[in-house]
Order: C-alpha cells, then sequence, then structure tokens
C-alpha cells in the first residue's frame, strides 16, 4: 500500500519532472500530437502501461492534446506510485 | 459550415437524449463501465465514430468512468453536429 507523500518528497520527485505540473492534489502533463490519430496511439500505449502498473491516471483527450493526471486515491494524495508511472511516461 | 443552435433548437434536441446534459455551450454525457479495459473499448470506438464524422468530443477517461462533452469549437457552440454525433453514440 503506497503511502501519501510530503510536501519535500513531492517537491523533490517534480524536480525531476520538468514536465508535470503540481495542482493541488495531483500531477499533469499535456502532449500535444500532430492529429487525432496520433493522440489515440498514445492513449493506448497509456492505458496498457496503466494496467500493467494497475495505477490510472485521468485520462483528458481533446482532438490533438491529451492531459494525464496522476494521484493516488485510495491514499488521499501523491505516492511513490505516481511518480514511478510519471517517469515510466516519460520514457 | 454547421451553424450554431438555437436555444429553443438546443432544447429540442435534448428532449431526445436522456442522458446528456447541458454543461454551458456544451453537452455531456457519463459511461460507467465494469473495468478499465472495457472503458478503453468504448473509447477506442468513440474515437473510430469522431474520425469517421470528422467531428472530436472531448474524452475524458476516470479508471472505469468516461464522460464524453461536444461541442462545435468553429460555431461557439452546439451545433446539429453535435446532436447527430450524440444519437450514434447513443445508438
Amino acid at each position: 500500500m503506497a503511502t501519501k507523500l510530503t510536501e519535500a518528497a513531492i517537491a523533490k520527485n517534480l524536480a525531476g519532472l520538468a514536465d508535470w505540473e503540481l495542482r493541488g492534489n495531483e500531477i499533469a502533463r499535456e502532449y500535444r500530437f500532430s492529429s487525432f490519430n496520433a493522440a489515440m496511439v498514445f492513449v493506448n500505449r497509456v492505458a496498457d502501461l496503466a494496467e500493467s502498473m494497475d495505477h490510472h491516471p485521468d485520462i483528458l483527450v481533446q482532438f490533438n492534446k491529451v492531459t494525464l493526471t496522476l494521484s493516488t486515491h485510495s491514499a488521499g494524495g501523491l505516492t511513490d506510485l505516481d511518480f514511478e508511472l510519471a517517469k515510466k511516461l516519460d520514457a
């Protein structure tokens, strides 16, 4: 069971993730693609990764823009699991 | 080019779409599924339909819940195209 990170731990983790921003109890990143189809290919890769980790970001698709939002609802905030998934998404 | 509908026309169209609700200049519907994978199967069907109509809803996936939001940005509001897509989504 992942435990909620402290503000200091969140800041440290975020320092290594240039494209993610803190939004309250969540971290979010926007991705832009050349087309809706390219965005959907990405969304399906995210979905596969989410299933493999059993940790699911909120996924918002707005034509060629995809916004991923991560938090651990069961912990009431951000946990190591969120940053682990963010790093895999960036990889 | 689709033209923006009047409030009366929007009300008339919405009357035939029980599960959709008006949210400002948009209409939205939430769908719930048995799993994240089932939600993603639906999302991919929506994406195919959107591409075939060249009209793309905003798609928000929150684990097993999918929220679709429709409007016609080029018209600055709701058009026949939005209700046509909503009816196809319900079918």
